[in-house]
C-alpha cells in the first residue's frame, strides 16, 4: 500500500479548551484500560524474531479500533538495497510490520505516524530479576517487566490517545498511520520496511521512554562483530603460544582509544558539547575457546559503537575498520588477525532543528498534559528510529515519552503517572497537529 | 572384573641379546602396518564422549591379539566416590574404557600395565589447520592430525610393543592390561575407573608424547567456571552500570596475581625449581552478554589451574575461593558477585622417586632402541593420568613417549622415527619387566 502526504484542503480550527478538556478527561477514563492493554504486551516476551505474537496483539487492537490494516513480513534482499538497512543476520521468517491507517473522511488537516517498535531486547538471566521479566507487575506506580519502558507504554499510548480522540467526540482531519515494527532494537530494518512500503506523513511521534522529554538530538550506531584468531597451543607451553580471549581484549582497547578520541571530539558537535561521554563503545557480548586446558584459539565479541549526527556510517566504519588493519601484534607481540563483519545497525544520528510547526504543537500539548510546564529537549547517546524518517523522508520526528528506569537492564520499569500524561500530550499534539472535528 | 599383584613363582631370565635383536627387528618389520592403524585412530575424531567409534578400533585390535576382553561405560555415581574423580558435567553414556589382559600360562614375571587414553581434546576451527586433523596426513615423516601425538601413536606403540613380542617368538612372563581409557583430557575419570574395577599392577607405562624423555615430576590440575554477574543498563547510560565481561576480566586478573605467587614458589618444590613458569593458569573459554547493545550482565570463564605435588586439590581450591570471595568490586567501583565451581579436573600432581626397578629397566630398554643414547627425565608442567596410579595405588607409573609438535594446537604431528624407536623401547621394556620365554 502506498500513501502520500498532500497538503490539507482546508486547515482545521484551533483546538478549543472544551475539546481539549473532553481529551484530557477521556484519556483518565480508559486509563486502567490502558494499563491493562499495556500489561497484555508486556506480556508478550517479543524479543527478536519472536514478535509474531505481540504483533497480533498489536493488529487485533488496531483492527478492533475500525483502522485500514497492513501486515507484511520483511524482505531482507529488498531492505539490503537501502544504504540505511542493518545488516541481516536472523530469519525474518514471521518477522512483521504491522500498520492500521485512519483515512478521515476529507482529508483538511495534516498528516501523522504514531510509530513505536514491538522488539524488546533479551532479559538477560532472568534469576537476576526481582520478579519474571514477563508478569507486568505494577508496584508503587510503576509497571515493571521487559519492554514495560522500551517501549510498549509508548505502543498502548499511541493507541489509546486515539481512543481519547473518539471518547471526546472528536474526529483528526489529517490521515494517520499507527505503525508496530520490530527490529528497532538492532537494525532499525521495520521502521525502513514501513518507509520503504510508502508510508510517509507530515510528522511523527514515536513515544520512545525519554522522561517526559523531546529527544532533540541523538547519535548513530554501528554494530559489528570483532574476530580475532592466533595459534593455540597445550597450556604446558603457553606461554610461547597466543591467547585469543587476551589477544581481543588488547584490541578492544585499541577501539577504546578511537572512543576516547571520539568523545574528545564533542566539542565540535553541536547538542553534544555538554553530555559527559556521548559515545560508548559497549562490549555486549564474548565468545571464544574450546577448551579449559587449550589456550583459546579464536575470540570473537558483539561490539556496538555510536557516531555524532554529521559523521556518516561509511565514515565511521572507515575509520573502525582502518584501525584494525593496522594491529597485526597483541600486546605480547604474537601476530594476530583482528577482522570485523557489520552485524546489525549501520545508523546514522540527527538533530530535529528547533522550532518546527510540529515541535510547537508538541510544545503546547505538552504544557496542556503537564499542568503548565515547558517541554524540555535533550540530547541521547542511543539509537532511534527517528532518524529513518528525518534521513531518508525529510519528515520532523518527535521522540518524546514517558518516564523509566533500566531499560535494556533488570527490573525495567515505566512510571505509570508519566504515561498517562504522556498519553494525554498525544492526543492534544494529535489534535493540534491533524486537526479535530466533531464525530 | 578384578586382578590382583601377585610376586612372580620364579623370575624369569635375563634379556640375551638374540631375544634383544630379535624384538628390534620386529618392531621395524610390523611399523609400517603400525603406522597405518595409528593413521586410523586418527581417523577417528574421538573427541569427548564421541570416543566410540576408536574405542571399537581398539576393542577390536586387542581382541583379535587373543586378549581377554573387558569394556564397561564410566559409571558417574561411582566415580563421584572418589577423592580424585574430576567432576561431570556431560553424560557417560556410551563412554567406556577398554582393557585387554594377557595372562601367562604360568605368571612368573611381574605385571604391567600399558596405559594409554583414546581421547583428544577439541580441534578448533578447522580452516586455521593446513588439512583437515582428521585426515592423518604423513609428510616428511611426520605423521598429522588431532591426537596424532596426544597420544593414538602411544596407544598403537602399546599393542605393537606386544606384538613384536611375540614375533620374536617370545611371550611375556607376567600378566599385561593394555588400557584404552576416555577422558583423560578433562577429568581422569577413564583411567580411574580402571583402577576402580580392580585393575593394579607392578608397574604402569604411559607413551604420552614426552620428547623421547621420562617424566619425573608434573603438575596437578583443577579445572573451573568462574562466573561474574552484575547489573546490566543501557548503554546510553553505560557508566552507570556494570559491564559483566570487563568485570571477569579484573577477577581473571586477581587469579593472575595467585598464579604469579604459586609461581613464585617454585624454588621450594623439588623438579620444578628450573622450570620458567611451572605454574599456568588458562583461561581457555569464554561466554558472556545477551545482545550487542546491553552492557552485558553475566559473563563466565573456564579456567585451568595447575598445583605442584604436595599441594592438595583441597588446599588449591580452598586459596582459590577464599581469594574470590573477597572480590566484592570490580576495577570500577562497582558491586560485583564473583563464584567458581569445578568442571572437570580435581587433580594432584606427583612426583617418580628416582632409581626404581622399573625405571631402571626402561633405562636399559631406552639405551638399547636409542643407540645408546641415556634416558633424560624431565618436570611437565601438564596434566598426567600417571597420577592415578602413584597417588591411589602405589603403582610407579613410567610416562614416557615420542616427540611430538603443537598437541591441542593446530597441525598437530608426532615424528614417526621416535614413535618407531619408541616403541621399540617399550617392547624391550615388556621383556625386561615382565620377562619372557620363548613361545
Amino acid at each position: 500500500m502506498t500513501t502520500e502526504g498532500t497538503a490539507p484542503a482546508t486547515a482545521p480550527g484551533p483546538l478549543t479548551q472544551d475539546r481539549r478538556e473532553r481529551i484530557l478527561q477521556a484519556v483518565d477514563a480508559a486509563f486502567d484500560e490502558q494499563i491493562r492493554f499495556t500489561q497484555e504486551l508486556v506480556r508478550h516476551p517479543s524479543v527478536r524474531t519472536r514478535e509474531a505474537g505481540a504483533q497480533d496483539l498489536m493488529y487485533e487492537a488496531m483492527q478492533s479500533r475500525g483502522l485500514e490494516m497492513d501486515r507484511w513480513e520483511l524482505d531482507p534482499e529488498e531492505l539490503a538495497t537501502h544504504h540505511g538497512a542493518g545488516v541481516v543476520e536472523v530469519s525474518y521468517e514471521g518477522v512483521d510490520t504491522v500498520v492500521g491507517t485512519y483515512s478521515p473522511d476529507v482529508e483538511r488537516g495534516r498528516s501523522l505516524i504514531l510509530n513505536g517498535h514491538i522488539d524488546v531486547v533479551p532479559e538477560g538471566p532472568e534469576e537476576q530479576w526481582e520478579r519474571s521479566p514477563w508478569d507486568a507487575a505494577i508496584k508503587d506506580g510503576w509497571l515493571y517487566g521487559r519492554g514495560a519502558g522500551d517501549m510498549k507504554a509508548g505502543l498502548a499510548a499511541n493507541l489509546f490517545a486515539l481512543d481519547a480522540l473518539r471518547a471526546a467526540g472528536l474526529k483528526p482531519a489529517g490521515r494517520i498511520h499507527v505503525e508496530s515494527v520490530p527490529e528497532e532494537e538492532c537494525t532499525g530494518n521495520g521502521t525502513l520496511s514501513a518507509l520503504m512500503r510508502g508510508y510517509t506523513a507530515d510528522a511523527v511521534l514515536i513515544p520512545e521512554p525519554e522522561e517526559d522529554m523531546l529527544v532533540r538530538a541523538n547519535v548513530g550506531v554501528i554494530w559489528f562483530r570483532l574476530r580475532v584468531a592466533g595459534n593455540p597451543t597445550h597450556p604446558r607451553e603457553m606461554k610461547s603460544g597466543f591467547n585469543a580471549i587476551d589477544a581481543l581484549y588488547s584490541v578492544v582497547a585499541r577501539l577504546r582509544e578511537l572512543e576516547e578520541r571520539w568523545n574528545a571530539q564533542k566539542a565540535e558537535h553541536r547538542y553534544f558539547e555538554d553530555l559527559d561521554h556521548p559515545i560508548n563503545l559497549n562490549l555486549g557480548k564474548i565468545n571464544g575457546g574450546d577448551w579449559g586446558s587449550s589456550v583459546p584459539a579464536w575470540c570473537e565479541a558483539d561490539l556496538r559503537i555510536a557516531l555524532y549526527p554529521g559523521v556518516s556510517a561509511d565514515e565511521a566504519w572507515a575509520e573502525i575498520t582502518a584501525l584494525l588493519a593496522g594491529i597485526t601484534q597483541d600486546a605480547a607481540g604474537n601476530a594476530i588477525q583482528a577482522a570485523a563483519t557489520r552485524t546489525g545497525f549501520y545508523a546514522e544520528g540527527y538533530v530535529i532543528e528547533e522550532g518546527s510547526e510540529a515541535e510547537e504543537a508538541l510544545r503546547r500539548a505538552h504544557r496542556a498534559a503537564f499542568d503548565g510546564r515547558e517541554l524540555q529537549s535533550f540530547t541521547t547517546p542511543g539509537y532511534l528510529d527517528g532518524r529513518i524518517f528525518v534521513q531518508y523522508a525529510g519528515i520532523p520526528a518527535l521522540t518524546y515519552g514517558p518516564v523509566s528506569e533500566r531499560i535494556h537492564g533488570y527490573d525495567e520499569r515505566v512510571e505509570l503517572e508519566s504515561v498517562r500524561r504522556i498519553t494525554k500530550s498525544i492526543a492534544l499534539f494529535i489534535a493540534e497537529w491533524c486537526g479535530v472535528e466533531d464525530a
